[in-house]
This record gives structure tokens, C-alpha cells and sequence, in this order.
């Protein structure tokens, strides 16, 4: 078994090690020694002291489940090796911890910019909504009031009119529009917030679906349809853009059939990435809402003839859950592999030394490196810990999917070199000595290896997914593919109770009708008709 | 009054304007006209329009409320004339617009850094905290029970457990931290998060107590009371900081008496601000919350000998009412002023032409100008509406309190030069004509006006503050002092009870022990005994 082969050297004896230390599945991501050794216990202490010292970064991270054995507990075995969030105490809510919100403030920043950069400001709604707000756009509560939470008691008493937890804003973002829009000259109106999310999801998973997550939603109004077409279209292509260049996901950009459009939308673009056991993932939506809601809150507007007219309006959303989709994409069986461009470490030095007599000169040249990479504003991480072997380092960044490893010792310092290692290029092939420490020679080394694992991570993906999309030309055909666990894609124009009737039978949904579409004359697998478009089957998270 | 004076000629006829859009207290701070030409009346659409059109940043900047005559309304008004913020659809609630959110930003991107560098990571917490989980530290249960909101719907059905909408975080924080804390290895583990909170305030005020707030609240974990204290003062002393040399508010650091310690903390440091009614603001606090927590929820570790102790912990927060405390520091009768370090706008240009064929160079002089700045880090930005006239432009960047305006014309075209004034020196005084146009002599200028009125903005608060704060040595003396609405510094030994009484009979408490003390023997001035410090008293916000 190949994690078992990458097992560290530990610092502590394998028979002090419970064996349910080694698992940790279900409710509770990270088994505490706590819980195994009452704190209560005083008597118990001194045994339980060394189990108790190796639970930060424990010696778990050589121990998650293979990604080829079960792909479930590979993924949650990952979150809680890597560190990057825990359960909360609330059923179905989660705390990201500071490596899995250092991946969240990477695409934060770059998106937050873009966002900027195409004249949206952000601003911040209150996330109470009164219950009759929800009520007013038709499809919108009959999507979303299952999934709400109330807030009936305020202050110690109870509210005369129920508090909804915004489960997104479309309903208080437009009564706020009323106010603030009356002529033409007030649009576009363009804003995005960063905020939290409840949603009452019955079935959760860590990042993908939780209870609360965060996440921008952006929010426009515009005096025309075409505008705001052009608008929903313009930030589906920022967020298909920013899968493509930062994240090194190669998702399909394209737009929801009728029965997946957001309730509330005349049209939901979708950006949907294939995750490594080839189920979809939703990764990013955009809007055009169209009038629906300008209309259920008398959103109006004079145009320049002094006529009143309804705004016409998009919303587009990313969250939280791109952080799963980044893991499901990239990760194998030694953990998580993170794109360069938004890794929150890109380099870790491991400083290598046995004598006492060796650490002054290797802790020099380490500090030197440092500095080196980080004046030219590579994310560098040092790791010198005495507490752990460099092999339990090793082992322990290649699970945080840092990738690129600087291997420093008495040898190298004396040949003036370093030993570096690709995370994305296992073993002895991924390795490269001497390479010099020279500032601009190792500048330019580094920062062109970065690049080349961040195009060798899109590339990879994008061959992944290209052999795992089966053209199809029959519903039998649809169901081979399926049921091998991959992509259908063929032409349609089959009606909502039929494609209801594919989800049935098959688990598949429409993910999307592609905005790359194959030229000429289509007929729809399904029946036969004329069709104009292919639309993409698949399961999905 | 200076206010009329300084109203710009404006494109609708006065007579057009109805009285009620010219005053916009209580409930709603942005009374629209939609509400009194009802949307629905489209025969009356036409004659409305003139009014709808003036909406955005309408004709109301002029019209605040003089600060001298009612220093709350004036508040508000130029919350809701510099477009700041608007009051959300559930009482108590508020709406944080663009120019609001981009200073809450400002303050976000400076301590941020500041946080990290101190070693702090941030991550996130679930908002939704077991109602269990708040009754465990017996001081925080009676500090927070009566401003709770509580979640007891979710997903359509009666939750089992009550669910707390956090209105602090140390409770699920303590949660966590008992399941990731064994060792002193893991010791200290400091962390920050950035979030909403919630607390069921009855008295509101747009700022300074909403209903909801978005703040930022650490939280460290040590292995001794000796570094949790370190750390507590290290926080007090970076808000400090900010305070000072980016917000220009010269706070009083201090300690804060039992009697007003944060529900839960052994001790509670706080910056006190002086706004220009002369009432304190609670501007941030740091909290040294010694074993409460951890004993509460058993957040254990194991020594260096091996014996199980409970950490020592702080949290603190600064919050969205810190721009409430900026707007009230620097304020006047023409609206907001903005320190430039956490200006959104620090320059804005206003083109001015009357003639066609004007319009082409001096918008070609404005471009360039625009562009010298922008590259130099100069947040600059240009309006060249031509809805507006440039006198409207003058008053409505006043409001905005933008620190410098550069007004650029054909003639300066010609001269290669342009007219610079300052928003906190008014009228000719601040104003500097023939300021070359080349741009490193620009550059140069410009910045070293801004540091100049950074530094001006900070000497009149201090002069400010330092005027109205006056030593007592009787209580006598302190009944007068407050009634003045000064700030009342005396030497203070006195009861818990006898602080109350103070507050019973004057409305001020004791803002805190400024940890600047005067030396000497002193006597309090409540019961004559010896004291070792001062303390200062307030009516505050």
C-alpha cells in the first residue's frame, strides 16, 4: 500500500499508538486523545503524555485512505490531515482552519480585484431577512424555504415577524435597490458582498456543502436585458477564467437546463469541474434574474423617455466550496496538491543536520534562501522544528500539497546548492540537486518550476477530464456512460419531465449546455427531434 | 448659517424640491421620492422626474444638520448624504454602502498585516453556537442572555437544541480549541477571524450599535498567565497604534474597572475615544480572560513535566464602529473628513470647461494627472459627469470629506499647472493655486500634503481632546465636569457600588484607568482613601 510505504520514521512507539487514532471518520474529523484519556484523570497523565504530543499534525498524515480505495474518506481524511477545517459543534456546520482559509483568502484576493477591476463595489447587507421578503418571488421560496433557518426570538422575546437567515441575498438586496434606484442615471448599479450563508442542507459535506458556508454574491441592475445578458455572461467568463489560470481547474463553462435554473433566474450560466472520481461539481453560477425580482419589489426606474420601467438584473455566486473543489481535483494519495498560484506556502525549507556542529551553517544558508525567495515574493515556509525527523516533514508538506520542497544540508551549504522536490512529480523524478543557491540562478529557477506545476496541474486535469466525456447518441448509450462514472454528451431538446426521467433512472443531471458546442446538424438522443445544442450528463456533488 | 452658503447652484428648481426630502430623520435615513410619488402612478410619472433624478448624492449634501446645533442628526445626515449607510428592513439593522464598506476596508487591510505579523493566522468558526455552550461561563451567560437572537427553525422543523446567533465567539472558539490543544507543543495557538455579529440592542444607531456588526475577533490560547497578558497589551497597543497613526483618533489606552469588564474577562483593556460631542466611544478592547474559558470547557494541556493545566487565553476586537468613531472625530457642518491613510479617495479631480472646444484638452490634462497619481499609489479619482456642475462637485466631495481636490481648467491647461484644496482647511485658506503640473513636483506635493493633513487632522483632535479632559479632585468637581460634557480624570479607589452611584447620579462611568498615570501620592476623591491611580469618567455611546 503506498501511504503505509510513505510512512515517516515516528517519534513515537507504534504501540503507544491506539488504533483509533488512525481512523477518524464520521462526526469527528479530528479524534482527540482528550476524548481517550479523560483530562479529568491526573493519574492517568504521564502514560498519556506521549500519545498527547503528536496530535498537531500528528502522525495521521501518512495514514489517509488510498484516493483508488474510497474516495469519501480519502477527501475527509485529507481535510483533517492537511488541517484545513474540522466539524463544528452544530450538525452539518464547519470551522475552517487557518490552512484551508488561507486557500479561501487566496481566491478572495484574486477575485475581489477582478471584481473591482469590472466596476463592481462591495458593500454588506444584514443577513436577517424578514420571512415576507422570501415570499414575494414566487420560485424563490418555493427553492429555498426548505432550507431556511428562523430566527424567532430576539433579546429574550418572540419576534412578531420571523427572521430568515439570508440563504442568499436577492430578496433584501432588491427591497434596498427600491430605495436607492429611480432614474437611469442611477445604473448600472453594480455590488458585491463577501459574507456567510445558512443554508439547511439535510446531507453536508466539508466545504462542498455545509450548513453555513461563505461566499461572494454579486448583485446588479441594469437598464436592459442586454446589458445585463452581458453582465451575467461577463462574470461567468471572470469565474471560468479564474478556475482556468489560478485554480487549474479546466471547468466547462455553460447554461443550466430549465429544470437546474436558480430559483428566481430566467437563466443560470454555470461553471461545472470534474472532480478525480469523475463526479461534477457546481464551482460558480451566474445569474440573469431577468425582471422577477425588480417586479415582486417594484424595482423601477425612469428611463430617458420618463418612462418607468423595471430593472432588469443578474447575481453571480462562488463560495467555500471551490476550496473541495480544489482538493477533489488535484489531490492523490499522499494528499492535497495545490496549484502554485494559490498555494498559501509555494516553497517549504526543510533544514537537514545531525550534528550539533552542522546546525549554525545550515540555519544560515536556510535564513539566507528565505530571504532570497522572499524578496522576490515567493511564499516561503521554513520548517525547522526540532521535534520532527525532515522525513515526517517531508511527508507532512507533501500532504499540505506544497510544491515545491528545498532540501538544505551541511553538503549543500558546502557545494553552495539545494536539493529541491516537485509535489506533482513523485519520487526520485520529481527531484533536482545542486541546484545553486545564487540568488537571481535560484529566483529563476524556482519561479519558472511554479510555473511549470501550475500549467502541469491544468494540463493533467484537462486530459482527465477530455478522456472521461463520452460523446453519446442514444439514451442506452447515456446509460453506459453513466454507469461507468463518466460524462455524457449529447445532443438535446428533450422536455423537463424527460431529462427528470434521465435523473431518475441514471442519477445523471444536465450539468450544463456547453458554451463550446459542436458545428452542424444535431438530432436529440433522446427523441429524436431536432436538436440545437448538446448538454452535458453527469453525477454530481 | 454656513451651511446655506456653501449650497451649490443645483440642475432642479428649488421650488421642485419638496421640503420632506430636504430632512431625513428617525426611521429612514434615505426617504425616497418613490414613496411619495407611489411608482404605480405612471400618469404622474413625468412630472416626477425631476426629482427622481436628483437622487444619487441628491441635492441634500448642502442640507446637513449644523454639527454645533444637533450633533445626532448632523450624524446621520451625513451618513446618509455622504451615502455611508442605510437602515436595513429589520429594526436595528444597517445597510453599509460602498463609501461605508470601502473605510470599514481601509481599516480591514491595515490590520490584517498587522494581525499576521504578530503571529496571529486567521480562520473561521461557525456562527450558529449551541445555546448550552453560552451557559457554561456564568459571567458571559448574564452578560449576553438578554441580547441574544436565536435560530429555533431549521429546515422547516423545531430544532432539538435552541441555537445562539453569535454575539461573541469565545464559547465555540473554547470548543475547538479543547480538541486541538494537548501539549504546550501546541502552545500558544493564536488565531483571528473576520465576521458578522449579533447582539439584540434595543437602542440603535447607525455605526456605533446596530443589530448586526462586522468586526474581527482574535483569539490566543497560552501556556501562561504571564503571556496571555503580553499578549492582551500587544493587541491594546496595535489598535492603539492604528488608532494614532492611521485614524488620527488619539484614544486613551487603559484598563477598564470590574464593574465594566467584558463578561467573562479577568481583566479588560480598552482604547477610549473622544468624539465632538465630547461623549466617549469605546473604540476597541483587548481581554485577558485568564482560565474562565478554559475551565468552563476544560481546554486542557500537558505541561513540560507533564502535568495537566488549563491554558490562559485573550480575545479582541475591533468592529464596524470604528467608522462611527471616525465620522464623530473629524466631522464638520460640511460633512465627513477623512484622515488620508484610510481615505478611499484621497484626491479627486474636478475638470472644469465651459466651452466645447475646451472640453478635449483639459480632459486630456485631467487624464494625465490621474494617471501621475494612480502610479505613484495615490488613490485618485475623477468626476467627470456632466450632470453635475463643478460647484456641486466641490460640496458633494466635501461631504465625502475626500482630503484633496484638484480643480483643473484651460487655463491651468495652459500655465501646466493646477489648483489644489484642502477638505480641513476651508475656503481660500486651503486653497493653493499653480501647482506645476510636472509630475515628480506633483507627486511630491501631493503626498506631502496628505501626510500634512494626517498629521493636522491628529493635532486638532489631540488639542481637542486634551481641552476637555479635566482633573477632579471631588466628587463635587466631577458632577460639574460632566455636566459641562467634559471627560473628568480623578484618583479613584472607591467601591464597585460607589461606581455605580456615580453613574445613577451623572450617566458616566469610568472609561478606564488610562495606563498613562500621573506620578505621586493620590487620594481618591470619592472616599479620601489612598488610590494608586486615576480614572477617567464619561458619558459614552
Amino acid at each position: 500500500m503506498a501511504s503505509l510505504l510513505r510512512l515517516p520514521s515516528l517519534l513515537v512507539p507504534a504501540a503507544a499508538r491506539p488504533a483509533a487514532l488512525l481512523r477518524h471518520r464520521g462526526r469527528c474529523l479530528h479524534t482527540s486523545p482528550a476524548r481517550l484519556f479523560p483530562a479529568a484523570t491526573t493519574a492517568g497523565a504521564s502514560s498519556a503524555a506521549p500519545v498527547k504530543m503528536e496530535t498537531r499534525g500528528g502522525d495521521r498524515e501518512g495514514q489517509v485512505t488510498p484516493r483508488s480505495t474510497d474516495f469519501n474518506a480519502w477527501y475527509t481524511d485529507v481535510i483533517a490531515a492537511a488541517e484545513l477545517a474540522d466539524y463544528g459543534p452544530v450538525r452539518g456546520t464547519m470551522v475552517i482552519r487557518p490552512y484551508g482559509y488561507a486557500i479561501w483568502e487566496a481566491i478572495q484576493d484574486y477575485l475581489n480585484v477582478k471584481f473591482k477591476e469590472t466596476g463592481h463595489s462591495n458593500m454588506y447587507f444584514p443577513q436577517f431577512i424578514p420571512y415576507s421578503f422570501i415570499e414575494k418571488e414566487a420560485s424563490h421560496v418555493q427553492g429555498f424555504s426548505p432550507e431556511l433557518a428562523v430566527v424567532t426570538i430576539g433579546g429574550g422575546k418572540e419576534l412578531e415577524e420571523k427572521l430568515v437567515v439570508r440563504p442568499t441575498s436577492e430578496t433584501i438586496v432588491n427591497h434596498m435597490f427600491t430605495k436607492w434606484i429611480q432614474s437611469y442615471r442611477d445604473l448600472p448599479l453594480m455590488i458585491n458582498q463577501w459574507a456567510n450563508v445558512t443554508r439547511w442542507e439535510m446531507r453536508t459535506k466539508p466545504f462542498i456543502r455545509t450548513l453555513e458556508f461563505l461566499w461572494q454574491e454579486g448583485h446588479t441592475a441594469h437598464a436592459t436585458l442586454e446589458e445585463a445578458e452581458k453582465e451575467a455572461m461577463q462574470m461567468i467568463d471572470v469565474y471560468t477564467k479564474f478556475a482556468y489560470e489560478q485554480a487549474a481547474i479546466p471547468v466547462i463553462p455553460g447554461r443550466k437546463s430549465r429544470v437546474e435554473t436558480f430559483a428566481g433566474a430566467d437563466r443560470t450560466y454555470t461553471i461545472e469541474a470534474m472532480m478525480g472520481d469523475k463526479k461534477a461539481l457546481q464551482a460558480g453560477t451566474s445569474h440573469n434574474l431577468g425582471q422577477n425580482f425588480s417586479r415582486a419589489f417594484e424595482t423601477q426606474f425612469m428611463d430617458e423617455n420618463g418612462q418607468l420601467e423595471h430593472v432588469w438584473q443578474t447575481s453571480w455566486a462562488i463560495s467555500t466550496r471551490f476550496v473541495g473543489g480544489i482538493i477533489m481535483t488535484h489531490g492523490d494519495d499522499a494528499g492535497l496538491m495545490l496549484p502554485p498560484r494559490i498555494a498559501p506556502i509555494q516553497v517549504v525549507i526543510v533544514p537537514i543536520w545531525k550534528k550539533g556542529d552542522e546546525k549554525g551553517v545550515v540555519m544560515e544558508a536556510v535564513a539566507s534562501v528565505q530571504n532570497t525567495l522572499k524578496e522576490a515574493g515567493i511564499r516561503v515556509k521554513v520548517d525547522d522544528s526540532e521535534l520532527r525527523t525532515p522525513g515526517w516533514k517531508f511527508n507532512f508538506y507533501e500532504m499540505k500539497g506544497v510544491p515545491i520542497r528545498i532540501e538544505l544540508g551541511p553538503r549543500d551549504v558546502k557545494n553552495r546548492s539545494v536539493v529541491l522536490s516537485r509535489r506533482d512529480v513523485p519520487g526520485k523524478q520529481g527531484k533536482e540537486f545542486g541546484i545553486s543557491m545564487e540568488p537571481s540562478i535560484l529566483v529563476d529557477h524556482i519561479k519558472g518550476r511554479l510555473e511549470e506545476i501550475q500549467a502541469s496541474l491544468l494540463q493533467k486535469a484537462i486530459t482527465f477530464r477530455d478522456s472521461n466525456i463520452v460523446d453519446v447518441n442514444s439514451y442506452g448509450e447515456l446509460k453506459e456512460v453513466i454507469s461507468e462514472g463518466k460524462w455524457a454528451r449529447g445532443p438535446w431538446s428533450a422536455s423537463d419531465a424527460d431529462e427528470l426521467k434521465v435523473k431518475e433512472e441514471t442519477s445523471a443531471t444536465i450539468r450544463c449546455f456547453p458554451f463550446d458546442q459542436p458545428e452542424g446538424a444535431k438530432k436529440c438522443f433522446m427523441t429524436g427531434n431536432p436538436a440545437d445544442e448538446v448538454a452535458i450528463f453527469a453525477k454530481s456533488y
